[in-house]
Order: C-alpha cells, then sequence, then structure tokens
C-alpha cells in the first residue's frame, strides 16, 4: 500500500537546468526525488503539473508522489525543507485521493512574466527575475494581448523541437499589473494548458510589437498562419514564473508537520 | 580643473564584502573606483554616503566623485552601466556643485529592513533579501519601536568593534509595511544618521521582543543602560537595504547620457 502525497513547490530556477529529470544535470525533479527517496529508503517518482525550463522560476509547481506505507507518519513539508536545497521549498504538503494527478487534474495555470522596461539600468537585484527588455508602448502591448484570447490554435506559438498533434488551447485572460518598481510590469496568463515555451513566445511577440516592430493585429496573421518560423522570437526564461495550479477541489489535506493547517498562501507571493 | 560627479547607485550587497575598499576583497567602492578610472585613464576616489556592510544591499548609495576636465563629456550613467559588474547598476548620475559632499550633506537616510515570518518555508527567491525570523507578534513589535523615536543615545545599539564618540542620533520614524507577500513585513527606519549596525542591531532587538522574549519596554532599559554586551544579537546582513539618501537640493543635475532628463525614482523600487 502506498499513499499519495501532493506538494506545492516554490523554486529559483536560476541554477537549474528546468524541471525535468535529466542524467547528470541538476533538475528540479531529480532534486526533489533524491530528498525524497532519502527519507522513503527507496526510490520514488515525483509527477509535475508540467515541465518548467531551464531558469524558469515556481511558485506554485504542483507534484505527486506516491509514498510507501512504512513512511506514511513523516511530517512531510518539514522533514522535505530540511534536506532539500536552498533554492527549492515546499509551501504545502498534503495526502490526497490516489486517484489526484497533478497534470492531468489541473484545470487551469497561471504564468506570470515580469518586464524591466527602464532603458537606464536595471536594478541588479532584479536581474534573475526580469526580462530587460527596455521601453514599451504598453497600449499596443495591450492591444496585441486581447487577440491572443480564447480558444485558438497557437501552432505558430509553440517551440520548434517539440511539437505535439493538437496545438489548440485557451487562454482567458492576459492581465498587465505594474510591479512595485515603476520599472517593472507582470504579464499573468491564465489558461486550461500551455504548448512547450507557447508563453514565452507570445511575450516575444508582444514585446516586438510593444517596441513598434510589428502592429497588434500581427498576432492574428500569427495565429492563422500557424508557423512558428514567422513568429518573432522566444522570450528568455528568467522572466517566467509558474505561479499557480488549480484544481477541482484545492484542498492540499494534511500531513503531519505540526498542529496547524498548512496555509493555502502560496499564490499570495510575488517575486 | 575637475567636475564633481554624483552618483546613484543600486547593488546587490550579496557577493560584496561591504562598500568600503578593502586591499584585496571584492568591494562596492572598489569596484566602482576601477570602473570610474578605466574611462578617466587615472585613480579616482569614491566617496558614499555611508559605509554599508557585507551583505547589506543598497537602492540608493549616493557618492561623490571628481572628475578631471578632459572627461567631463563623458555621459557616465550609461558608460558606467557598460563596464560596471551585473551586481551594481547607476539609477542616476550628474555634476553638481564641487561643494557638495555625499556623506556631510545628508540630512535624512533611510534604510529597509525585510523580516520573513512564515514558520514553514522560505521562498528560495527571496532567501537573499530577507530574514527568515519565524512568527512574531508584530502588536510587540510595534510598542518596542515605538520607543526607538527620537533623539537617544544609542550607544548599545552601535557595533562593540567600531566605537564613535558621538552615539546620539534622531530616528524619526520606523514605519512597518506588509511586503508583496503575506509572509514578508518592511521595516522602514528613518533618521539622521545610524550608527555601523544600528539598525541591524535594532531589529535584533525588536525581533526578540516579537518572539515574546523580552518586553517592549526592554528598549527602554537598554538605551538607558548604553550597554552593547546587554543587547540582543545583531540580525543578520542581508535583510537590510539603504534605501534612500536625502539631500536638501536633490537634483542630480544632468550629464550627457541622453536626450531625457535622468528620472528620479529610485525610491520607487522595492526588493
Amino acid at each position: 500500500m502506498v499513499k499519495r502525497l501532493k506538494l506545492k513547490l516554490a523554486y529559483d530556477g536560476t541554477d537549474f537546468c528546468g524541471w525535468q529529470l535529466q542524467p547528470d544535470l541538476r533538475t528540479v525533479q531529480g532534486e526533489l526525488e533524491k530528498a525524497v527517496s532519502r527519507i522513503t529508503g527507496t526510490p520514488v517518482r515525483a509527477h509535475g503539473s508540467g515541465r518548467t525550463d531551464s531558469g524558469v522560476h515556481a511558485l506554485a509547481q504542483t507534484v505527486h508522489l506516491d509514498i510507501p506505507e512504512s513512511r506514511i507518519s513523516v511530517p512531510w513539508q518539514r522533514a522535505l525543507n530540511a534536506i532539500l536545497p536552498d533554492d527549492i521549498s515546499v509551501l504545502e504538503a498534503g495526502y490526497v485521493s490516489s486517484e489526484f494527478h497533478s497534470r492531468y487534474d489541473a484545470l487551469e495555470k497561471v504564468y506570470t512574466y515580469t518586464l524591466w522596461t527602464n532603458r537606464k539600468y536595471l536594478i541588479p537585484q532584479r536581474r534573475k527575475y526580469v526580462w530587460d527588455c527596455g521601453f514599451l508602448d504598453f497600449e499596443k502591448v495591450d492591444q496585441g494581448a486581447a487577440f491572443f484570447i480564447g480558444e485558438h490554435d497557437f501552432a505558430a506559438f509553440q517551440n520548434v523541437g517539440t511539437p505535439v498533434k493538437d496545438t489548440v488551447r485557451t487562454l482567458f485572460e492576459i492581465k498587465r499589473t505594474q510591479g512595485e518598481s515603476s520599472s517593472e510590469y507582470i504579464l499573468e496568463f491564465r489558461g486550461t494548458g500551455f504548448l512547450k515555451q507557447m508563453v514565452r513566445n507570445i511575450v516575444g511577440c508582444l514585446v516586438e510589437i510593444g517596441r513598434g516592430k510589428a502592429e497588434p493585429d500581427f498576432v492574428r496573421y500569427l495565429i492563422e498562419g500557424k508557423d512558428r518560423t514567422k513568429a518573432p522570437a522566444t522570450a528568455p526564461p528568467q522572466g517566467l514564473c509558474l505561479y499557480d495550479v488549480v484544481y477541482r477541489e484545492d484542498n492540499c489535506g494534511s500531513d503531519n508537520s505540526g498542529r496547524n493547517k498548512t496555509r493555502k498562501d502560496g499564490s499570495k507571493h510575488r517575486l
């Protein structure tokens, strides 16, 4: 008998070769599985809600894994935070139904992409978390963003190397807010699911529009053409953050980490 | 003939042994002087508004230095940002009166200290910018903070190693705000000047009070006793940031960095 554990993780993607396990490379999945296995004494497979690329951050990567019965009483959040490297944290941990699947059960995902728009300088403390893209005309950016909303074939916005057959996705919203600094703007993407590098490809396109190098309705042309090679370059990874993953019953259950029920405040964090 | 240049700098203190020049150590002053000297071709001395310790950050360190006449037309902000290391940025640059002095002319300094108060985890992306001090009773912290406001002899809150004779300083305000994350609180200190490690020593004391290990009026006892050895330990450096330095005429003048007048938005940034 095993019990299924659900974890919500935050990580700083800077020093990881992405989420997915790869031999001889430092990945989030690799570090997590190593930490869990140290406690269970047996190999454990971690299933993430989706892969994040090298250099991409997360505030709410959701993971499930099966814990052998002999280790069910481990206070997982406390135990893992004690041994995980400094750039991964467990924000929530709790047992869920054995039917739960971090990827297939996700109803909605939220990514943020942070743009630094001051041409003259970049605050060094923000360097790893923003794209220093220079001045943008945000009226144009917003007009371009509107063309992405709804159900579309996003073939022109998927990574060339790893095509999937069904490239239709639904974007509910692209919300723009100002960051704490007057030079920072955050684009928040809500959708049912995202193709590989889809957010970064959309951002690359919106920045091109914001720079005045393309008109907002260029987006419609790209969506209709379904040709990645016509679209602007992919935005760099460090501005991107997996900000939230929404499930039907977003209840983490409880592990044995202490008296208090795990507070669900992960999505209140900002970088 | 030389012209006096005023710079406003931001830096990530993580990889610096503080502001002040030290042989064989990487310091902000050392890196800045090296960069300026590369352009002027002659040794240049940079005078900061104050020293920051190893690991302490800045969003508004203000510096003056004298530029030889032959290099007066250099667009300093652009030129320095092109050659300074990634962890230092010039936010403003402009010529000022040869009477201006970054330290003696400072009317007011503002430091922020950021506390991470979630006991269960720390968001990795915030690790270098907060003190992970655990749960605090902020009502008590505020009560303790109130005792510090005004003109006091802060002898019990200066670093043991480097005493100065006159330890009387005036604190105008300790303002507490919540950070972007629900787990983060920022204490903002405004005063005429600060003794070495004074802010970190005050924070160390306030955290002790917030943890319930001392009563708020312990502050009065410490101020009156003037004995550093009676006071709680110094708070760690990474939570501290030199946030603003205020001058009588806070006008940076202009250098030759471009068409636009330098925007004075440095103090709108947050980490």
